[in-house]
């Protein structure tokens, strides 16, 4: 998917809400354990319920990982549904991958041609040769982790490098990589404050903001320094929406809380 | 496995060859590919050839993943295989994750209670609640990003901060990470000159090196510079192993390449 398509369904459907797949068996509502994919049940009730008014579906691959092959299995049918029913809507790998050359090369192989999603997340630690391999695939995106919403962020992240913090460095250093065209940043809605800085550095690339609602970040704060002239922003929620209720109700009640954060977003744009 | 197992391997064995299981269907033996699952069926060979002469296995997790379904069969029978024929080998899922909180606990026991490794690779970007739930595992260990052997670790990796490198940053808040302990580091060989300063901070924890041979790095210069009293290193040989024939005698041809490096290694003991 390109930039622009993505652009084009944020402005026709007043929305940059991005759905946090992290489904877990111990979460989600015990009727669903007597279908023979609970997992994938799930996830296909939520995202018919809620399509229309989020633009990107982010599945957390440990979530499937942890689960073995069958986790695998429910991750392929997740996404191969998605893309058959709903093919206009973002979709994002988080898997926040990081190796060199040919390894990264295997992953970028596995998420985007093999699975089919339209952007992975990375870690930058690696640097240059652990990233290029993702960005030379047309059309897909890489999501580099930039500022991320935990207190672990406070580690590494924001520590200067000649009076500058790491994460300016790694986006300022991952312009120069070849393809950069094809980035995006995570930064977590919890350093909101941070947000006027970035967009000095990247004034129109995408950013993954996780962090909203949960974690306590506000979704004003975000939007007032962050969002660009084409918006730039997808805001994702996981837990907030898809656990709203573990009663037979669960997919109306995600919907009623993404429509929450959705009327929003509409209100801001 | 405690670390005084695999010293006691280690000095049994008159090794600290990790190999890695970096397994490409596009460069194993061609007659390999009629077995039924040709990845396990490589692997297989390798191990029960190598087991002697080495105290690690390191599959690439990417080289599975890249497979899908597939991939991850073959990845689970390859440390069934290990675990229930050389339970002495110390295993190691080179993975690279990092995540936060609850989604590291569901890597962690992916790769620790299910699959059952000894070890993962952890990338440190994000942290102390990236790291620390892998660190709950009794007798696992986590073997974090330090100071890695590709060209993209000067992106990053040894920028200064407060006139100290990135990964010596690394390095020293990870040791006040709770049960760091559990720690062990990679730190590439093609950086040999580092491994002095880096004993100064890591005195005896465990160094995985890769790059040894196909990189270019040298394992006299690594043994010099960063061996300790525990001896404290397994260096990581991939390629240079594993493919050293493509003909019906690979295992074999594996086996001399691999003792070639043993031999070295008993030397420097």
């Amino acid at each position: 998917m390109t930039t622009e398509q993505l652009v084009a369904q944020i402005r026709k459907k007043k929305s940059f809400l991005c759905i946090g797949l992290d489904t877990d068996l111990e979460k989600i509502p015990p009727h669903l354990l007597e279908e023979e994919d609970p997992i994938f049940a799930f996830n296909k009730a939520i995202i018919d319920t809620t399509h229309d008014i989020c633009v990107s579906y982010k599945p957390n691959i440990a979530f499937y990982e942890a689960y073995g092959i069958k986790g695998w299995q429910s991750l392929e049918k997740t996404i191969a549904y998605i893309n058959a029913n709903y093919p206009e809507i973002f979709t994002i790998a988080d898997a926040k991958r990081g190796d060199i050359g040919n390894t990264s090369t295997r992953y970028a192989k596995a998420f985007f041609e093999d699975l089919e999603f339209d952007s992975v997340t990375i870690a930058p630690y690696m640097g240059k040769d652990s990233v290029e391999p993702f960005l030379a695939f047309k059309d897909k995106h890489t999501i580099l982790l930039a500022l991320t919403s935990n207190v672990g962020a406070f580690d590494f992240q924001t520590k200067l490098i000649d009076g500058k913090e790491l994460y300016k460095t790694v986006l300022e250093t991952s312009k120069t990589y070849r393809n950069s065209e094809n980035l995006m940043y995570v930064v977590g809605a919890t350093k909101a404050e941070y947000f006027k800085d970035i967009r000095k550095i990247i004034p129109n690339s995408f950013l993954l903001v996780p962090g909203v609602g949960a974690q306590g970040g506000s979704l004003k704060d975000v939007c007032e320094n962050g969002m660009s002239e084409n918006v730039g922003l997808l805001v994702n929620s996981s837990r907030g929406i898809i656990y709203a209720s573990r009663g037979v109700d669960f997919a109306d009640a995600a919907r009623h809380k993404a429509l929450e954060l959705q009327s929003q977003m509409a209100e801001l744009l």
